[in-house]
């Protein structure tokens, strides 16, 4: 068992109505003008933007509003928040929307208030001194940024899609309406479902010993997505489903499933991100193309991990620890297709060459400079290999 | 599903030598002068004391200490501490012991800075409007109060036994090592995975539409203290149990396991109050004693719930919801029994006439004033049945 730190300080208020105690959090947080960041036209549509801002409002916050966030968001349009928060002096970043709006509003908001390039954060050159306080009204369930402590930014030059995480950047609240994502389209729902699942996979295909508490909660959470996630596909509307999945989203990327149990993995995710990166794909169908292929790659060194996965979480059986092990892994591809999500890159609508696949393993291996990956540290050789199965 | 809120601002240091961090996280959240609160003479004997004390010279906290909390910590000792406080000057209090002495430490932060008496918060009298920051370096896995938000603390005079919670009574830091609790003796240890058991009881057995994600954590949680106290009780120094139920303590109480499953119960932590403040009983063996009689006593208004926690919790079965319910809880009595707790008041050394019965059910209801639990609404007729099967 490993030492561990575990720091959740983000409030979560959740339930029906839940964005209308947004002003008087920002308030109880010290907030005084905000700026209010979404992405496209549906918080518009809906509303929601305009009861977000009302909320402040009565509460007696000012705001500013910045529109434009994309999947894979921009270091252009966080540059474009920089400006405008210290133009309006913005004491507060309020992020409205999903994974790609929280993460540029927590970008926003290291930029606001330290010198210098906030790129240089993303890509390691240097540490950040301090941030502006940011809390999120969460219309999809996925990424898990709600209560993450990081953020995940693409610089358009170079198609370069990089992670950046600090204490401090776990919002001071998330506001957890599951009716604001009824809206979503189908495919964005189930992509939503395979990163959580991904979040947790990551922490449980971990280097070292596991806890028994928190591969408990892992193998529950991971059983309460898979079962939700189907839920939805049918019944898109089912509130207690869409509120499963949005409270697992939170769990599963705020490091509770990972406590005690050692070095996580990250692979899966690193591979997607150059492959989201370079072709603007679903971060969770990405997800989804590529993790059956890790998993084969990976599994035997520790087939015992993923034989307890398959008979604790996707309840399979095999003649033996072997067996069992790929029979989870084929239960997973299965659960995916049930949902309509890939299991290949070619499902994803993209036909890579030989040299595109040696480009994206060169890129997540830093010009051939490190591994990613704990369960198994992998060489641009292995990701190549992995890309090209997933193929 | 219910709506909630979920806030648990917390950092936790867990593993091996975690205390030795205990000065720089006092100074990371702010502190210049910290009262060391502590029990008896175990935290001296074992050098620990020292040990805290050096970390935080070290950090350049400077402190004053204060010893003698007991077990249902006394008003009086909190009246002690409020005056030191008051006169040191301090910002910070640091409990190092278990959750007497962070109950004790939370009432001296609330005292110190809020003007009048701070029983009047204990007794509903009013709210308070501040507190010093707490942080805990924990030696007994029990209570949960390195991580709740709330403190109990027993006026002697008329052996009341009282409750606070306040959202900001949240610990800044507690510090977890399960080495520390190695020391303790037996019984101890297995009350006080009788009091964590009993704290996700309490949110488990609810009144209202339970939460899948919430119940399966729950559930996991039950199943490893149930796991790790059986080990203990063979092999008390296996170091993953201790930390598996020292985690589990945490988790316990603070509010994951209850997380949009409505109103949870309390009932038998009241009427355990009662018992505890009038005959100064371990925590965890009063509430062993009297759970078994509870559960029997209100089953009958949902025995599904009880089936279902029968079937997922203690592994039983039954030819009907009926028996599996009662199958479950008389497996929680043998499994009480197993690791030395009472299932019965007489098991604790006291013999109780009907008038001391009548009493404790007086007191608990307040005078005949109010019911207790949710599950099950416990007028003062109920309490004494309940009182009396357990007897």
């Amino acid at each position: 068992m490993n030492n561990f730190t575990f720091y959740t300080p983000t409030k979560i208020v959740f339930g029906k109505g839940a964005e209308n105690s947004t002003g008087e959090l920002t308030a109880s947080f010290g907030g005084k003008k905000a700026l209010v960041h979404y992405g496209g036209g549906s918080a518009v549509r809906s509303g929601l933007l305009i009861r977000v801002i009302d909320s402040l409002k009565k509460a007696g916050v000012k705001s500013v509003a910045l529109g434009g966030v994309v999947p894979n968001p921009r270091l252009s349009k966080v540059y474009e928040g920089i400006e405008l928060c210290r133009k309006e002096g913005v004491d507060f970043v309020i992020a409205v929307g999903g994974g790609s709006v929280i993460d540029s509003s927590k970008a926003i908001a290291l930029g606001t208030v330290n010198e210098g390039d906030v790129w240089d954060f993303y890509i390691g050159k240097r540490e950040a001194q301090r941030m502006l306080p940011v809390g999120a009204v969460l219309t999809m369930a996925a990424a898990g940024s709600e209560m993450s402590d990081s953020s995940v930014i693409t610089k358009e030059e170079g198609a370069l899609k990089r992670f950046y995480g600090h204490e401090m950047m776990r919002c001071k609240f998330s506001v957890l309406n599951p009716e604001l994502t009824m809206t979503l389209p189908d495919y964005q729902t189930a992509s939503g479902c395979v990163d959580i699942l991904t979040h947790t996979m990551e922490r449980y295909f971990c280097d070292g010993d596991s806890m028994q508490l928190t591969d408990g909660i892992a193998e529950s959470l991971m059983r309460t997505v898979i079962h939700n996630a189907r839920v939805l596909s049918k019944t898109p509307n089912d509130y207690n489903a869409r509120a499963e999945i949005m409270w697992a989203s939170s769990l599963s990327h705020n490091d509770l499933t990972g406590c005690g149990s050692g070095a996580s993995d990250w692979a899966t995710h690193m591979l997607e991100h150059e492959l989201g990166g370079a072709f603007d794909v679903a971060h969770g169908a990405g997800l989804a193309a590529l993790w059956g292929s890790w998993a084969r790659y990976v599994c035997g060194k520790n087939i015992s991990r993923f034989a307890r996965f398959g008979a604790n979480v996707m309840g399979v059986t095999g003649a033996n620890e072997q067996e069992t092990a790929v029979n989870g892994i084929k239960a997973v591809e299965n659960f995916y297709r049930e949902i309509n999500m890939p299991t290949s890159i070619k499902e994803l609508g993209l036909e890579l060459t030989d040299e595109q696949i040696s480009a994206l393993a060169y890129k997540c291996s830093d010009g051939d400079s490190h591994t990613v990956g704990s369960f198994m540290k992998l060489t641009r050789i292995d990701m190549e290999n992995i890309y090209k199965a997933a193929r």
